[in-house]
Order: C-alpha cells, then structure tokens, then sequence
C-alpha cells in the first residue's frame, strides 16, 4: 500500500507492507485526509519526527474486533490513551501521560491508504456529512474545545485573531455557539470566508486596545499572545489556540495588571463537533483551497504550506 | 512636614507642606508603612516614578467629612477609582481605567507624615491588630485576590513558587484557606518562616515536573512562569502574581498542550485581609526584618534591597 512517508524536511510515498490491527483496533482504510499546519510543523523537524504523519481524517472501517463496525465511514480521535490512568477515568485521555498520538507521537498517521487505530477512538459520520466535510472533525473539535473548557455567554463579543484555518473554525464555532465575532486578520479572501459566515472582519492594522472580554489568540504568530492580552480589557480570559515553538518573548505585566485570564487549549471532543458538522452552520467547505491523491502529498504539502492557501486534501484513489 | 522623595534612583526626605485634603478625602497622619518590592522598583525608574511613593500603611485620620473616622486608626485601598464607570459600579474600582494610585501612579504616597485618601478607602482598623500587623492588609489583601479569582478547594495541594514577602503571604493565606501548602524558594531563613506557619518547604534545585493542580508564581523572577508551567500538570491552574518588568522569554507550547490556565493576579478586597488578619493565622510579623524612622527612609529602602530581607517599616516619630 502507499504512504506518505516524512523525514529531514523532504516528503515522499512510499510503498510499504500494509499494518495489522492490533486487538481492540480497526484498521482503516483511507478515504480523504487533510493536512494540518502540525504535518507542515513535523516536515519542519518539530517534535524530531519521522514517518507517516495524518490526524484528521476520514475512512472505512476495514477491519475490527466490532463487526458493525466494518464497512461504515469513521473519523477517530487523535490520543491514543493507555485507558487506565487517573485522566483516563475523568475522560481525559486526551492528556494521559501514556498517551500516543496518530501520525504525530508514536503511532504512524493517516496520511496512508490503511493504517489503525483503537475502535473506542473511532465515531461514526453520520449520512449527512460529506466524507470531505468529515475530515474537518478533529479541527472543529478543537475549535470546540474552547467552549468545553470557559463559559463564555452565548451574546458575548467575542475577537479572534488569526484568519488561518483555526482561526475560521472557532470562529465559526463561536457564532455557531451565538457569540458576536469579530475576527482579525491579514489575507482579503480568508477575511471574506469570514465575512460570508457572519463574523465582522478588521485588517490588522488597527487592533482596539483594552475592548475585549473574549479574545481567541490563533495567529499562530510568535506575537500573537501579546496582541491578544492588550486587546483584552480588565478580568477578560484570553484563549491560547496557536502553538508557536520555542520562547516567545512576552510582556505579561498587562496580564497580571488587568488581570487577564489565559486558557491553554487543544485537542477537544468529537461529539460537539460531528453535531455542528450534521447542522449547516459551519460553512468548512469553502475551506478547502486544493485537492491531491494521496500519491501527490509531496506537491499537496508545498501547496499547503503557500501563503493564502487554507485546507488540502489528501484523497485515496 | 517630612515626606519620601525618589527622583532618578535617589531617595531622601524633605521638608514639605501638609497636603490638604479635598472634600471625601481624609487627611491621614501615619503610624507605621511597609516598603514593598513596587517601591523598590519605582526606585529604579519603574513608571518614570518621581515623588513620594508608599501605600502599604497604617494611620490615623486627622480630618475627614465623616467626623466617626476622626481619631480612629485606618489602613486603605490603594486605588482611587472615578466611582462612575462601569468597572466601579461592579466594584472594581481597582480596574477602573481613570484610577490613580496611592504612591505609584498620580497621587503622592503614604511615606509622608501626612497624606490623603477617598473616605470611600478607608477601613477602620480592628483594635485586635497591631499597627504593624495592619500594616501587611495591602499585600495580605493580594494574596486572598487569589480566592477571589479562583475556586481553589480547601483540601487542594498548592504550590507557591517563591519565598519573598508575597510567596509567604500567598502560602499562609492559601494555609488558612485549608490548602496544603509546598513552598519552593531559595533561602533558608524565609522557608523556615515558611515551615513555622505550616508549609512544606523545597530548595529551588528540586522542582517537581507536571505535578501541581494549583501553582502560585511569586518568584518575581523572569523564568519563574515557565517553572510555574513545567510544575502544573495537565488542566492546572497557574496564579501569576509576581510582575516582572519587559518581556519574558516563555515557551507557551506547554501551557496549551497540557491545557492549563494562567491567572493574572493583582490587587484585592481589604476585608478578607483584615478578617485574617484579626485571627491569628497569619504568621506577619516573622517576616518584620528591621524598623526605621521616616527620616531615615533613605537607609530603609537600603536595606529593603539587600538579599535575605523581607518587610522593612518605615515609623512615624
């Protein structure tokens, strides 16, 4: 079978001998992936990684110990959690120590015509959503993560900075939730998606210090953060969403004068996220700036990592 | 009368008139004031500081419009708001975007023979507390901000990063709550302060990774959050409380990977402070490490600066 296979920056496919199912796991065949700025990230050298990267997803069940399973379209969750631990029992395996994560720690992605994952990580895509609009699960959940983790009222005001693909999705979530949304950002056409799904929209030029009492920080950009706590007003909270790598360099005076609140966020779960995907509120499709085969993932990560570019696909033939 | 003068890293006392006091306003004769690190550091040009600095203190009201304050021994809130806008009708005058400040921004300081303050300030000052032990409401008043800001659970296991006079005040206010306590600090004299009140108390070398729910910084030092963040483990809450001047190099991938939440922790409500305060507690006067005349303030601040001090009073004659 073919993978896509990463190291020292350079990308290529592979054919490899196709993976066994470990007990308890499904192998998976590949449907449509999508490539993620962490995938751009591992090809840069993060994290020391080498092989085949791809978490989001969508696929046919192969092969399980659950044989309704077999045959039906799934997306899975990201962690692989050893299911013992004290943040497993909480529902948390999602921080579990123990914890492999599919084609970014220790257990090979999905950017491969098969590859498995534990059954208890896999759900099932109702009829409704696209097998294209599915791979946007793991991405929407995250998004979601936001209103797991601080109650933000469902008429608050609410800026986002970042008009990347993250940046869109909580977006989109947010309003999706009922909050008022005014997103920040630099690139005309990622502003209009923006614009099309009801945020307000602002060039970055001009960023009101002190107003707000929600911000999303998902510029993804080393001074993001800091962007985020001076347009933040007394007692707000600030979400952290972008992972940037190495120090940043931050003034976090303000933050202790103002009081401000910085929520760390990541990985969410997938329930909210495929109910969202099944309404019509979240317009992810016009996400989507390219499609390749799976055999073209060297040409489909150049085009992922070009400036403007939001979402590509990785399709099975 | 005499006053604290600090111009250009110099402080000395100065003959200078009596202020008089605007009507709501009291005119204060002092008793006893603390020198606290902010005044250490409007010292060394902090703000663009220039005049008498104080706001840690004890007095007795020489004239006001209430007459029932005249005579009575108070301690006050530091920042005096508009009591019109929106942060003041919700009772935070402290974030209160028109305020001054006592001593540190637009209004001279408690350093002074005599000085004034809002009435609305003011809180009458038990007789169960000692003039000196009034004098530690303002920093005690900082440490319960953290209760105010944060459910901490009684029985929570705490980590206070830090063992100056706010680390001590944090951990025994955090003690008092019914936390369990580690302090982590550098000097053996402070930690057995630490110890005496209750605390577990560590030698910075050994710093626990991913094991705190509740870590408070008050280190005051730059790297101190990033240790804060290494010590809490996934979903933990990290209390900023030290400010620490320009940026800080800090790697936030940690903080978002492992969810966890930053509080920017400032000043508080005197009333919880004075209740402790009136108990017994609160273990204040152990960190009294020496006393001057007002005249002597430029010896004070000195000493206040000197490694292994903790709180240096300043004494009406």
């Amino acid at each position: 079978m073919l993978a896509v296979h990463i190291e020292s920056g350079h990308v290529d496919v592979r054919e490899v001998p196709r993976p066994t199912r470990p007990p308890g796991s499904a192998l998976i065949r590949l449907l449509a992936a999508g490539i993620c700025n962490t995938d751009l990230e591992l090809q840069r050298g993060y994290y020391g990684f080498r092989g085949t990267p791809g978490h989001e997803f969508t696929g046919v069940v192969a092969e399980a110990d659950q044989t309704a399973l077999i045959g039906r379209r799934v997306v899975g969750e990201i962690n692989l959690a050893c299911g013992a631990c004290q943040w497993c029992a909480a529902g948390l395996g999602r921080h579990c120590p123990e914890r492999s994560v599919l084609g970014i720690a220790g257990h090979p992605g999905a950017f491969s015509e098969y590859f498995t994952l534990p059954e208890r990580n896999l759900h099932l895509v109702p009829d409704e959503i696209s097998t294209e609009r599915a791979t946007f699960t793991e991405p929407v959940a995250a998004a979601c993560e936001i209103l797991d983790q601080v109650a933000i009222p469902r008429s608050a005001e609410v800026a986002v900075l970042g008009d990347g693909k993250l940046g869109l999705l909580c977006a989109q979530v947010l309003m999706a939730h009922g909050a008022s949304v005014d997103l920040y950002g630099r690139h005309a056409a990622k502003l209009a998606i923006a614009r099309a799904s009801g945020a307000r929209t602002f060039a970055n030029g001009s960023l009101p210090a002190g107003r707000y009492a929600w911000v999303v920080e998902a510029t993804g950009a080393p001074v993001g953060l800091g962007t985020a706590i001076r347009m933040a007003r007394p007692r707000a909270t600030v979400i952290m969403k972008s992972t940037v790598h190495g120090n940043v360099p931050l003034d976090t005076a303000p933050a202790i004068v103002n009081e401000i609140t910085l929520v760390g966020s990541r990985c969410g779960r997938f329930e909210p996220a495929l109910e969202l995907l099944a309404g019509e509120r979240l317009h992810v499709e016009e996400m989507i700036s390219d499609r390749f085969p799976l055999a073209d993932a060297a040409r489909a990560f150049e085009r992922a990592a070009a400036s403007g570019v939001l979402k590509v696909l990785l399709e099975a033939a």
